[in-house]
């Protein structure tokens, strides 16, 4: 008997193992299916369908299977026990069965309507993964590579622009849609659809919030196919990368708003208490996020610094060098989330700033392998995030449809997506020299889409049955979007007369070689950026790029006198030879077309370099390596500026 | 009242999600710790002490201030709740609180005796982690890794010595095990330390099949740094990759192994019944894993194939190329568990068949990015595993640790290892031509360290008392034979008087280039591969490698006349170039040469390959490039064959 119950223990786990395995098979096998549906794509140039919208596709099929040609396996269907003993849900319970004592973890609260037959089937409840998993590795990877592929060249020329829209844009989205659903909510608690205290004007702007995350990866990947203008992408990408951490913290910020009393009323206090909360979270995570970066700049660049330090270079192992980078900026996330900040935040600014100083220590071969490493986990995660927002729509077992919500939520979306959109663009365009044309407008308007965020930020949280109708709502608003919006981004394109086919270094290029005075984009710099960008910059290329990086003119030329000593000690020999840099002009026209050639073979047949040994710096090469194919910002600008100087010269 | 409740329930749930943070960040400041110990050591040459030596260091200091400096902060510590209603413990318990209901997921099953104080403490639960992540998420790649990089020439050479230790060795190591441990638990019931009923002689034989998993990945390092004898280490390596998968295999076999009365009697029915399970899932295993890389073989072919599919090229895109290989690779592990097969013994073969067919199929880019791809992955999860037993011994709140069964499972161990090796070194030097010489022997018999698979295999059943006892003395041997025996190989290695600096292509080269015949390897291949293995090398060199990939001769002159239609159409347009491979030894001599070249310099500096564009099969590049990196046997074995044609014509 002792020996039958053993077996069917170690039986009984073993099921719990291959259960595991069948519900990560699953997901391998919609993944392949994708990545076999790309590959067709490819080829025909299906362009109605992005991959992602391939793969939620292929996540509904496999949903709707799951849902209907498996059966709930568990006797204990939905049956609730009575525990009169304790007080509060523990984490851990210890339950006494048949005289043999069990441990259970906590998973979650329940609301009574929710317990149904459907709680019992293993599969189903297998296939629905903890939000935790969203959050700790399947964005990090995506919000990471955002922020590291960020050309920021095109991004500070449109800096102001960006962190209007992402910013204002966001917030006046979320005001609106929570202002349309609360008038929606009003009608339905008044033909009886729900009950007054169900849901609160918090709730609505709750839903605002997790809305108002736009995420045109479909829209973009074609922009970056066709080659769409680089202004318009530049706009439309650094909006959604910085929308997404607006949004995320912005939707904590509320769902921590409480107010003392009567949860409809308006309290001043708790208002400003939100507000505080929101700057607090995302400055802290702003923070978290550059100091990581910035150590893990520190440390490549010590690596690389025989005078100071006796250790090998760490270039030398090129698979170190990419753990480290890999482990540094993932703590970053985490970090965060351990002292209650946003980690996808401080993981969007860690990628940035990696990207600008880090990425120029990194020996050739570790920057391939971080740059591919990253362009694969993202690409997995994203495509896994897409199957299983299909999956969900027939897996998940507490969908709530309420048609007159969902109605509404459409509604709202796109109001508020106009309301963002265009009257910013407006206010823009009066600061503007470079004004932002109607077309491109239109297609701002057009490329509102919904993805990863908005689905992450709804399914946080589904306990209660407003927050199941959210979550049910925005899973439709997603495919929707995704679908129709995602599909018809090239017939929009051309009907909106919107030109293709440029190349993103043209009109740089251009300038360098005409000799001509730059058409706009220096004023454009001049007139958004203004003074603090400016600022910054110079203290940038003046004192931080020298300490963490190989680039920028020596420190013993830009601190005072009196810190020559420390100076000397931190500065790379080879900043030396940058001070060539600022005389020869030639040498940077040069330095541009290298890295513009190098950027647009990279587009085309993946890179070319050479992938041996290390680059440690040696005066020019590492100059012109330092921007390579992230951006080449530094240079344009010295290069303008050089160009002034011999104008006025001349 | 209400709104309160929300914002704790809210907060709470944040709560849960730092934590999760909070315990990967142990995790990856461990690794960082170690990463960073890594590069100093490389400077300094430290041998005495090998990465995972460290990494399993700093996890047991973490593992000593995560107990001693964190507090139970749970209330509920070590409560146990009666529950009269339920029969068994359901996998998912709805549980009403105080009018509220909360879902609790079964964890595991617990010992009376285990329900101690430290239950509650939320930390210390948290760091240990579910086994079966062990099994799915960290084992997976180190294993693939370890197929994939196999040295297939090396291995061959070496075919029949590896496979008689890693079956017969493994079998006889845990024979001797278990019965030396039944003496010491005879000895322990004598003197009162156990009670009768509960250690049986099935679980001793389980304890000798986990600890016949030897792992030594410390000697490996050091053996691949110093360049050690070829033969040795291939030895080592082939006996340690095979040994887990048998090991693993047993096991389970073992596990499930159930006499019908009595269970200290021999049940002759019931014991073959266990080895028809071993051979049936290890055939299986084996089988599932080949065909999955059979299935990648075969679509990455197609993807280069153009008469016969209309397809763009999948090399033109590495990123879903790498993917595909991933995703199907990982499937051949899942699939294994989900059919109740052993995924790891799929996973190892699906590498090796991998490194053998897609491989050659690949393009350049993808090569490069597959083999980066696992051998990061391999470094993170390895570091990962040692820091984790090291935080184990005592993050784990059940240890059991009994001095008579530690002491015996030492003397087991190493009487269990030199049982394998000498007795079978003795009988493979009566058949082999190149004998085994006594140095080797002392060395193999040193290098039986115990590690992530015997590890692994302990953790996943920690249920009962038993159970606990096997995994702390396991975790212990692990600790000694790592730091003690890992430490000592350098030392072992010049009193053994073993040579260092050896080419690994030093042996074939000179064959090569002095045209003499070759002094015993191809002896060597003949008496041991004996004809199975030239059958097997004939039928993969005539039908499988030129329907798999572009390598080998044409189909057409291959196969029947009567399959020439077929055979056409299958036949790579480049493997007609093939034909010249036979005529023309100096092409091979310079083939051979070739790859070595390449593969010397991708050991010193990392590879050197331009990495742009495809490498569709263009002819005679085409069949040099085929096994670039991943031994050149084949190659080999034709040029010594057309050496003797040479010296017959001559």
């Amino acid at each position: 008997m002792e020996k039958l119950k053993k077996y069917a223990s170690v039986k009984d786990e073993d099921q719990f193992y291959h259960q595991g395995a069948v519900e990560l098979l699953v997901f391998n096998f919609l993944l392949i299916l994708t990545i076999l549906t790309i590959w067709l794509f490819k080829k025909h140039r299906f362009r109605f369908l992005h991959e992602t919208g391939g793969a939620m596709v292929y996540g509904l099929v496999m949903g709707l299977l799951i849902r209907y040609a498996t059966k709930a396996s568990n006797v204990e269907n939905g049956t609730v026990y009575e525990c009169e003993k304790l007080e509060s849900g523990p984490s851990t319970l210890l339950l006494n069965i048949t005289n043999q004592v069990y441990e259970y973890q906590y998973k979650r609260e329940i609301s009574h309507h929710n317990i149904n037959g459907h709680q019992g089937n293993a599969m189903l409840q297998k296939m629905t993964f903890d939000p935790s998993i969203f959050f700790n590795i399947l964005l990090p990877p995506i919000i990471f590579h955002a922020g590291y592929s960020l050309k920021k060249r095109h991004f500070f020329r449109n800096l102001g622009s960006i962190l209007t829209y992402a910013f204002l844009g966001t917030a006046i989205s979320c005001i609106v849609i929570g202002l349309i659903m609360y008038g929606f909510v009003k009608a339905m608690v008044h033909i009886g659809q729900l009950k007054a205290w169900e849901f609160h004007f918090t709730d609505c702007l709750f839903f605002g919030s997790l809305m108002s995350a736009t995420d045109p990866v479909t829209v973009l990947a074609i922009f970056h196919e066709l080659h769409v203008d680089t202004d318009l992408y530049t706009l439309l990408f650094g909006e959604s990368v910085l929308n997404d951490a607006v949004a995320i913290v912005l939707t904590y910020s509320i769902s921590i708003y409480s107010p003392k009393e009567n949860p409809n009323a308006f309290d001043a206090a708790a208002f400003f208490q939100s507000v505080g909360n929101f700057l607090g979270i995302f400055a802290g995570s702003f923070a978290m996020g550059s100091s990581y970066a910035v150590v893990t700049a520190l440390i490549s660049f010590m690596a690389t610094f025989q005078h100071l330090t006796k250790f090998t270079k760490l270039c030398e192992f090129p698979m170190l060098e990419t753990g480290l980078f890999f482990l540094l900026s993932w703590s970053a996330f985490l970090s965060a989330e351990a002292a209650g900040l946003t980690g996808i935040v401080a993981v969007l600014f860690c990628g940035v700033t990696q990207a600008h100083y880090t990425y120029n220590n990194l020996s050739s071969d570790s920057r391939m392998r971080t740059k591919e490493l990253f362009e694969f986990m993202n690409f997995l995660a994203e495509n896994v995030i897409f199957c299983y927002m299909g999956l969900a729509l027939f897996t998940f077992q507490n969908h709530i449809f309420n048609p007159l919500f969902i109605f509404g939520a459409f509604v709202a979306v796109f109001i508020a997506r106009a309301c963002n959109i265009y009257p910013l663009s407006f206010l823009l365009n009066m600061a503007r020299k470079q004004k932002i044309p109607r077309n491109f407008q239109h297609m701002m308007m057009f490329s509102g889409l919904r993805g990863a965020i908005a689905f992450a930020l709804a399914i946080r949280d589904t306990g209660s049955q407003p927050k199941q109708m959210m979550f049910t709502t925005a899973l439709l608003i997603v495919f929707f979007t995704v679908w129709v919006f995602g599909g018809g981004t090239t017939p929009m394109l051309t009907w909106l007369q919107i030109r293709v086919g440029v190349d993103p270094d043209e009109d740089l290029k251009g300038q360098a070689a005409s000799q001509s005075p730059p058409k706009l984009d220096k004023n454009t710099t001049k007139a958004e950026s203004a003074w603090l960008f400016r600022v910054w910059y110079a203290f940038d290329h003046r004192y931080l790029k020298p300490i963490l990086t190989h680039a920028g003119p020596p420190l013993t030329t830009t601190l005072p006198e009196w810190c020559n000593p420390v100076a000397r000690l931190l500065t790379s020999p080879s900043a030396y030879g940058d001070q060539l840099k600022n005389e020869d002009t030639s040498y940077i026209i040069n330095n541009d077309e290298l890295s513009e050639n190098y950027e647009s073979s990279a587009h085309t047949l993946g890179p070319k370099q050479e992938r041996t040994g290390c680059t440690q710096a040696t005066g020019k090469e590492d100059i012109c390596e330092g921007d390579l194919g992230l951006g080449t910002y530094e240079l344009q600008l010295e290069h303008t500026s050089c160009q002034h100087q011999l104008n006025s010269v001349a």
